[in-house]
């Protein structure tokens, strides 16, 4: 008797994802193009942070933005209305982006003549940390009013992060948020991240993390 | 030539996951034990707001709680301090709760000796929808400092849901946050839709949902 083969079916997306990737990452070295992922739970304030970046870096820097959404292109709207490039994927009820869809996104836009290119994930703080999208930055938000005790609840997305840009900085006083308690247990997990503090509504710490990336993307074209 | 077979893979584990959750619900019945799924993004409070329930409903109704996380045990533990049955689901890694789990997780209780059992989802807006998990009554939190435009960027989980509990309240005036455009919103989508405003920190609007929550329970007894 044939014995039973087992498929598993997860792991074989995720290696078809990864080949995709590391194709989407030739791609963009080639072009000089720096591409960034950015992640986080729903409302942690993306888009903001998204269109205050634009405003502080789009006169130096040649952008487009490609925006995952579920359902609506509101927040595409938002960025257009700033005049640089974005592609809208609508995941139609999926949870994350993958490799194939921001495949099908560059092809959309010209890379030859783009510094950097921001993906707005889905707002979700568990699937799309699974998923290479060939990034050169993967970066997370998380909000203040979300707690300080998310590290150990979505301990993937705190690995595979480079960047933890801790945003809605200007409600801290409304809420029992320990800094150094994320802090200590972001860096127990994840040893190397880079922890900034913004808020994208008064403009606090936007400087300095619009100067870290700008200092990545100069590493990354030389 | 033969031709070729497709099987939807997505549809035959949502197809097993809505068996499971029919035999869930009739066991549920057998036992008159009241089930309510709640689900929200991470943050939005559905653990400070469990304990506020419960401080305020143990004494009048034999409760339990069925915790989901990912991979900590942090909420489990704050529960089992208020003196009642916990099962502690950990996923490792799955962004949901299946029906299965629940099922699973139910043996581990004295079903003929509770009222209510609380699940407390995987805090994701975007999965755990998807999951009919045998529940009487669906509920999410949306928290004010998450923004007042989840409606159409999440509109399955603010489908099957019979009531949006509106968390965070005391920290309104520090947000834009559009209530009535909230509001209209979600009942455009959803004309049933039960909506609470609630602060657990503070209390507002917390008796009003236990005592809404109580009927209900008292109407799946009769």
């Amino acid at each position: 008797m044939e014995e039973i083969r087992f498929i598993d079916l997860k792991e074989c997306i995720l290696s078809d994802n990864n080949d995709l990737a590391e194709e989407i990452r030739a791609g963009l070295k080639k072009s000089k193009t720096f591409l960034m992922n950015i992640m986080s739970s729903p409302g942690a304030g993306k888009t903001t942070f998204i269109l205050d970046m634009i405003r502080r870096l789009k006169s130096d820097i040649r952008m487009a933005v490609i925006e995952g959404d579920i359902e609506s292109r509101v927040d595409a709207e938002k960025i257009q209305a700033e005049g640089i490039p974005v592609v809208q994927l609508r995941t139609g009820g999926d949870c994350h982006l993958d490799a194939a869809m921001i495949k099908e996104a560059l092809s959309c836009l010209d890379m030859e003549k783009l510094d950097l290119i921001i993906i707005e994930n889905i707002g979700n703080l568990v699937c799309p940390a699974e998923f290479d999208l060939g990034a050169n930055l993967q970066s997370m938000i998380l909000s203040i009013p979300e707690g300080d005790d998310k590290v150990i609840k979505y301990p993937l997305m705190f690995s595979v992060c480079a960047a933890l840009v801790v945003s809605k900085i200007d409600t801290k006083p409304y809420f029992d948020f320990d800094a150094e308690h994320l802090r200590a247990n972001a860096r127990r997990l994840n040893p190397s991240l880079e922890i900034f503090e913004v808020s994208a509504k008064t403009g606090q710490g936007m400087e300095q993390w619009c100067g870290w990336l700008e200092n990545c993307i100069a590493d990354f074209i030389k």
